[in-house]
């Protein structure tokens, strides 16, 4: 890629224009992932007419939308009957989803975690990698986190999502050497502060090699996760 | 205690006026709880007259001086040479310490936390419990904390000190039973802000019945904890 | 406990899968604490099944549900009629109450504090001791709280709930030598901030060994005091 | 006072050029307050400078020097012999104080608060009404509090000084119906962030009619309470 | 009062129990202030039945009730036609005003300070002093703020409301000796963070003298306004 | 300007690689701005290096020097002695000034804000505009500020300093409809929090129109008021 | 402009008096700025009202009001035919728009920006100048922003919109010299903490000069940026 | 590794204890990863020591020892002359580096940002991965970084260094779809709150899947980098 690459081309060819919104339809070429309609913020008319004008430019690869409120998962599901919803994820897929290269662990803390699992373990999906699902595994109790030590060890990826005091990236972090994502999530009262309190634990993991997205950014953690499993190597 | 007890005693019975500060006699009466001087901000000779005039009035138990600085420690062994220096906890006694009732585990989750939890042990012993010291067992190496689960599961009461992450409170609570005292300290950088970030981890801690104290207050946990302790009946 | 005991067992003995959650039906064995039910976020259908499954194991000991919303109290009570509502304290119980060992007085500063101390109290008695309840004692009407102190100070633990500026956990704790765990509510406005104002001040108290819950943490406080309180030995 | 007044006159009759500070030497007719130098960031010669413009201008009454290092009081105290020095409020005055009206008290929570409330009484005292000082009279010790009442009660304004938790103020104020000031310090460490926590509680105060300064400004608080105390009739 | 007033009566005569709340009828005798409702978070029949309580048993002196919903105005309105209802203020009274002595000037910045302003105004009236109403004099035209000068100048106390940035306090304090309390509004948005940017510049005002209260707290700046005008003098 | 532009030419011709720094040497050509070093965290001996590289390319124009310790300021004068030295700006500039077009204003509340008040005035002057100095006109003494508008009524642009409350950008904004760029310093204490209430107010300012730059950033909002006044026409 | 223009006018003349609010029908004569109507907060019928008063008093030029309700847009719409309704930028404009001098570039991040930057668009307009929008170039897609590079080069002022991170303003203030201000908006969710994170981000940027206007003020951006493109001359 | 594993050895096996801290000489094994030393509030002896005892137990490969003061590195350097000293990094190695598996490319804003890059890059080395520095390309220069894509296009992970606004990894993954940890520093004054503004930037970033590290925590973000490039299989 140079710089006629960069600002040679005509517009036309890499966004979409809808009026509500510009989208863009190049970002697979530019960077291997596909597109994604991030939908907190808008209709549901407007979430249908971005799936399916990104589905129509590039049939043959999923599109994700997220954040998705039950109206806009309804007209989802009447409007685009190939679309698949995931209810727990608040998210829908429309198009086959690619060839999984690489295992993604999807470790959560506790039921409430859920949404938030759901949708980094379907952004993993989408974005070329395998997630396996590990749930109500929290530190206080720990047989559980360790009894699902084999479950994980072997992964190329590790996904952690917790709430309240955020401890579990802390705790599978000092067990395991595999590339630990952690999000925070929201899930909490009081000092929680929506998630801060999570979000700092986390930053201050004393577990070494431990990487935080924002709270509740289930998405942003799959993404950055299927990078990592995509590229993985044969064993070690 | 009535109101008359409240109001109606001549102050002089009950403090002791050094001109640069009023000092409580009277507190192991109200509270059954010894004196205590907190060192910070006072100078060498000031921490010593103070431990000297309590020590001259209650000379049969023993008073407590914290946070104390290189140069008060020095001076406090040199012009009371009765007085047992702690030079991890920075801190002196002087005067017999109490037959202990109960006992209290002091767990800490790093080597920087030392200060605090010789603190807190202290504080523990001086208010009449046994503290038994636990040490280096942070969550990311979690096999040396389940190798000394033995030596706390009996305790009357739990001390667990951590900084950065702060999340050895929840992995403790979710083991054991016994009802424990989380303290904050201000280990870590950046993010960690000083210790809140730990303070707010304990704060939204997932194993119930976690209760904390302000950050690197060892002292406040040790008296909470030895009271607990005191009181506790024989074992369950 | 040894490991084998950690991670030995089939998981199938300690949870109940629902679906929608995974159950610890084992935390008695583990920490001597009955189940509880967290009920925020969780559909009055939700609850109403987690109590039942909770319930059907162990019939011979209470469940608590808290943090009801209205919804839920009412679904409670038409479809188990053997439970009971503690509408003020926004919680349920269902099956018999332990016998209690010991006393802990819940104390509260102003009116609108009484949701809060009601579940801490609640708790208490879940968790197997006795909760005397003491209301209406705030610092600005400081006769109200000395004509009190007989009714707190045999107590084995004491819980102090205020919200605003959080002061009356200082002023209890200045009064008596009882262990005493501080609960800041988020009563309150403007730099309030939600509770956050009593939270710094009871962290800050100068009464020694004073203890502090998250904002509104009344069922952790009461979970806590109950088992200081089953401990106690006879009185000092 | 007209525009006339605002805008019309000579600049020089108002205000005393420098060089490194262009000085008010108007104040006390347009507020009726002295003069005063708020030394922290001042030179030792800067403000001796300032003191001898501001004494020369207006013999015939105090100036007043706040915050004062102790280079600065040394050397006060040498070039300005007739100046009054105030080590443990950081202050000096250089002039006659003005006869008193009206009687304000300044409560102090602990030791360490007396350099803020030392810095209240005398600035009480420059502004013309008469400062009493109660000292050590923490929420944790009631009994000194109460017996403390009838030094307070028949004041015209209170000042009330406290650290930490802050929750002197709300005590008071429940006691009595005298105007009241509250002035965090500073005192603390940990949560206490510098006086934030402290300033929080005063702000939320239950005590109907609490009013604030800022952290460790005990000035700004004198200020106040001497207007109020001056301008009071005689006793209801 | 001693100690046997504080603690010695019987509870009824100081209180009175509706079930849902524990009312002080007491509190004109200890601080010389009339009864007050605090009507948020209450239902509108609350609200009620306390108005009535409290007119009950003191008829001869106005109740205040404050943070008033509309359904509780209206139902005030309904059940109690004797009561005056101020809309602005979202408040009521029931029962005669008393005698003013004193006056305050309550000054406010801007049209959406009104609601706080009208409810100190209101404040300073129960509670014994006159209120004079200054409005819409913001610094950003300070025409008509010099126009207002007048107005001001001799009363007893000024009360100056202001969201925003807050300065208004800060110029008026350069302009006036009188004691000034500043109440910060919640009015703006964003980086006002619901009042706290004006609450902090109010509390660093570079005007001598200047004290605060919490965001929005009309109310207790009245109180508080009230007590010292009540007590001025006649006029300097 | 293109891409070839940005990416084509050969490094070399526009920076300079010192070892410890590469130094951006074509900053004038993109945006017409000359060369800038701050000093922050810089030793002397690089400072005197770096601007001496600047200088030998572009001997034409000025280079300025911001955030110099005395050290480092002395060590200028030393080697360079064709530097200029701005002792309260604690800046230094090498190289012939450039002709000014347009004037800018530099408003400046207190004595402790001139250090950001010189730095701007520099800023302003090297980027190519005039800076008038107009100081000491807080709003706590509005005669003086109303006394100076026609020192700045006239100007192409503000720039208004302040710490504190940050109250005077509002204030000089309801004056005047010139573009104000407000500067907040972190002048004052306590709940100042380092310039966060100044920083706060003023984007909260209620005059429209008023921008703000980061705290103590002189140099930021000279750069910007040059820009602005450079490009201003002749007078409306 | 001098005190007796300050003070002396008859109070009429400037302002209208609503009852709900005191209008300023002045503000042209003193700033050179329409007058504008901040609908937040305010009933529909209050908008149509101060629209209504406000046109009335100056029929020649145009009245802007923002922040208006989807219910304040309908009744402006049905009962003010003649005024202009922006739904994007939930504005309204009514009575001619001045003839446009200098250009402003109003370039936007992304999509969900449209709000803020269409309110800073309609601002500048209103307030004199010419609004060019260049919208969807996030610093993610950067061959879309150096593609409009051509759009904004020769504009006299430039507004930069953007949520999350708030980059932009750095990677645009690094492409031109031409006056930059950054509007943070709250678009985004977790530690953006409402629009916090791009405010700080935009107020520490790398780029010299860039100036920063509250959360989602897009008027306050539109009134400076007309204000310099006003008054810029022609072309450099 | 089962229970057996993490419970059953003998502890002298995998702690070492040095009186002042039990060193973990097990990490390799457990996780893969070398040991290191942590060297903020050690003293030099203690540095020498700990990195003694791990060299000694592991000959065959690196230790790392980092955030060493001047004097311990010197100490070092003097003690252990086999030791590397990185004096940009302020960190020492101790034995051969292993075998580097993939590439990391360190990318860095500013030249302030280097000793976190530099801490970064060798942290990458010693845990087995190449580094590949890429200095100086911050945002508001953007043909610099453009000019150096070639250079970290092929990476197998980035590492993206930038304090004051922290706006380069929003840029940098806007470019490329390679897995990309961003590490915040606390380069900035002000509004920076010590790093606060670039890492709130950098978890909000737009582009997706950029994770992010503490403040200053060059270190983490090795580690992780080092994990993901030794995974890393041949390129894609």
């Amino acid at each position: 890629m140079d710089d006629q690459d960069l600002a040679g081309e005509a517009p036309d060819e890499r966004t979409a224009d809808l009026g509500f919104a510009r989208v863009d339809i190049d970002r697979a070429r530019r960077t291997g992932d596909p597109e994604v309609v991030f939908g907190q913020g808008k209709t549901a008319e407007q979430v249908v007419e971005i799936l399916t004008t990104l589905h129509d430019r590039h049939p043959e690869r999923a599109v994700l939308a997220t954040r998705l409120s039950a109206e806009a998962r309804s007209l989802v599901a009447e409007r685009l009957p190939h679309a698949t919803i995931d209810e727990v994820a608040r998210a829908a897929t429309l198009g086959p989803l690619p060839t999984a290269r690489g295992t993604v662990a999807v470790i959560a803390a506790g039921t409430s975690d859920a949404p938030v699992a759901a949708e980094a373990a379907l952004a993993v999906r989408v974005h070329g990698a395998d997630a396996r699902r590990i749930d109500d595994v929290g530190v206080a109790g720990l047989h559980r986190l360790l009894e699902a030590r084999d479950r994980f060890a072997d992964a190329d990826c590790l996904i952690v999502v917790a709430g309240m005091e955020g401890a579990l990236p802390s705790v599978v972090g000092g067990l395991s050497g595999v590339p630990l994502v952690a999000v925070p999530t929201s899930v909490g009262y009081g000092a929680s502060f929506g998630g801060l309190a999570a979000l700092l634990a986390m930053l201050n993991s004393c577990a070494p090699g431990v990487v935080v997205v924002n709270i509740d950014n289930g998405y942003g953690a799959g993404v950055f996760a299927a990078r990592v499993a995509r590229n993985a190597g044969p064993h070690r």
